[in-house]
């Protein structure tokens, strides 16, 4: 089998996310405007091919596809080393993760099984935790929010409290300004609201360098956090520092959820874990595709480190799937928000990846490759035309 | 797809090794004598089955069959984590080994491709360097040797050297005597012979605890192999002990390759790793088959440190085949003599796992699952009878 094209579509679509003038998303669940979507395919001589959603047109023509043509799309791990040759100038490890998660898509559809049976299959279903929006509204509103999503069959509920926001005014701001005090308020009215058997976790997603808690904020919120008996503290300090983190790791008891931002892949989180900068392990498909996460998973394991997922997508499904809940235990469902319909599927989906049943858990996707229904319709009625200038 | 039976199939052959009463192997190819061997086949529901030499009839029928069967062979994760639950007492790891490596036998056949291809492949061929037997004769014979072997292509030649022998009276010994000066004179006279260009290796191929070189033995050892540029230093000291290898490492420049024989699976090679106690490590699908060595392999990946694996056969080819060079780079082609033509299939292998190119490159395996092409006839005719008691 051979890769005979490879190309990224660009269409409209749209978004319900809004960004403050600092960059950064304050509200998820705002009304829709028009934004430029992507998905990228890769094209085989044998009548099977691979999709996934992103990629960027420009890196695909330029460097994947004189790359990819004429490869044999199983060979995976020779693609990713090239591709991983090529990041920081050239390709980044969220484009690698594209191309590596369409060729895991392919390879499904290629041999008729979800790819977590390629992987290795351990499990049918995981838990799931609803992931809050952040900015919610007060803390009776991220109470109300973490009821209700109890009452849907939640056994975990993830807070992501004021970021870039402030909650006396209820405006954005930018996050050199925090509110912990604010935020455990939310902390404290969640946990008096859904009882002590709910899960509940804490993530102030910190980006800025001047941003985000200060050292002595975050020990105060870990803290109290702790007195909360949350499960873990996400995320807590600016991630391009690791010495605050392996200090913060010492100095409280409830365990640290890092790094997720940070570029360098799976290597990098090999670094965290004998640098003891974190507790647990954060991993995503947008450091490098299915084939990154599985190596963070098996360094994970190897060193006994839990690796929580970031966000939600076939591509997580499939890897839980395909894992032990000793070492990838929950599924990040969301963002969720008391105004926003997260059962609906959003185009170019016909559905959504993460169907629940009744106790809490998602279904992992049973169809071949990764188990992406498109509305092919859809994309040819939104597709970005390509025009020569006259 | 189900799992309907798991059977090993008890069959007599023949071994050319010979041991000593110290319980080592003295030479390797002596005259032939009976010995009983076995294969282990898992049946399904679908018209496919995985098979893999070597299996435990007793501890297939009381342990293995009842957790697998019913379950989707393609669950290997699952199932690898429930076999590992049981070692030390019940499963030892290259039982598990041996299910694990035919249910990816069983994977490639359903799928028709190649394990290695199921892996994500990354190249169709691999150095080997020949494995010398042990106790080949005087230092002049090895030489011959790894003479011949460069004339056949061979970029590298692994010695192992006077182990469990006497090589002045030239007969068995206890592994409580050594002799590094002859096993030096060994590696002087093959660099001598086959000149700069061949990488050569060196492997005393310690187990004994009061046995193999004193810490002492194996500094000078690594010093004399590093004069005369030697690759790696092999096992070169008990691996029950973790301190002196740190302190070996630190003292010689030349590679230390370990641990061969510890078990604990991929994870006590994570732990060597972090512990700093060798600069290479070894790993074997023995030591829990393929799911255990591709997470081995990620974890040196990770750490940026090479994972020679240990022996040959099909199993191994398809590592590599997923595999850069640049963690995995050779293929451990042997053991190898003058006295014995490894060209030659053994019973019940039709074909021989790994030949060669003429650049000194073994071939990955083409044929679906791992490849092996088993002579039923040979295991029907020499297959071992369970009679009833009359």
């Amino acid at each position: 089998m051979k890769i005979t094209d490879v190309e990224t579509i660009e269409f409209k679509t749209y978004s319900t996310i809004h960004y403050s003038r600092w960059g950064y998303q304050y509200d998820f669940f705002g009304p829709k405007y028009e934004v430029i979507s992507s998905l990228t395919r890769i094209i085989t001589d044998e009548d099977v091919e691979g999709i996934c959603l992103g990629g960027n047109k420009a890196v695909t023509e330029r460097w994947i596809k004189p790359l990819l043509l004429g490869e044999d799309p199983l060979d995976r791990e020779k693609i990713w080393q090239w591709m991983y040759s090529l990041t920081r100038w050239r390709v980044n490890e969220r484009i690698i993760g594209v191309i590596d998660m369409a060729l895991w898509d392919l390879a499904g559809k290629y041999f008729n099984v979800p790819v977590y049976k390629l992987l290795g299959g351990f499990r049918d279903r995981a838990k799931a935790y609803a992931s809050s929006g952040p900015n919610l509204g007060t803390p009776e509103d991220y109470a109300d929010h973490a009821e209700e999503c109890r009452k849907k069959g939640y056994k975990g509920y993830k807070i992501h409290p004021y970021i870039f926001y402030d909650p006396v005014k209820q405006e954005p701001c930018p996050d050199t300004r925090t509110f912990p005090e604010w935020d455990i308020k939310i902390c404290k009215a969640v946990r008096e609201r859904v009882g002590d058997e709910m899960i509940l976790t804490f993530d102030p997603w910190t980006v800025g360098s001047g941003g985000g808690y200060s050292f002595e904020e975050a020990v105060w919120v870990g803290r109290e956090l702790e007195k909360l008996n949350f499960y873990w503290f996400e995320q807590p300090l600016l991630e391009d520092r690791i010495e605050p983190y392996i200090k913060l790791c010492q100095e409280l008891r409830i365990p640290i959820l890092a790094p997720e931002m940070s570029v360098g892949s799976f290597y990098t989180r090999a670094e965290w874990i004998t640098r003891r900068a974190a507790d647990m392990i954060r991993m995503e498909c947008g450091l490098g595709g299915i084939t990154a996460v599985k190596k963070c998973v098996d360094v994970c394991e190897a060193y006994g480190v839990k690796c929580e997922l970031h966000g939600g997508g076939f591509e997580h499904l499939h890897i839980l799937g395909a894992t032990s809940p000793k070492i990838c235990e929950w599924y990040e469902r969301g963002l969720l928000g008391p105004r926003f319909d997260y059962e609906k599927p959003r185009p170019p989906l016909k559905k959504i990846c993460d169907p629940m049943d009744n106790d809490g858990n998602v279904l992992i996707p049973q169809k071949p490759g990764l188990g992406m229904e498109i509305d092919w319709d859809y994309i040819e009625e939104n597709r970005l035309e390509q025009c020569d200038k006259p």
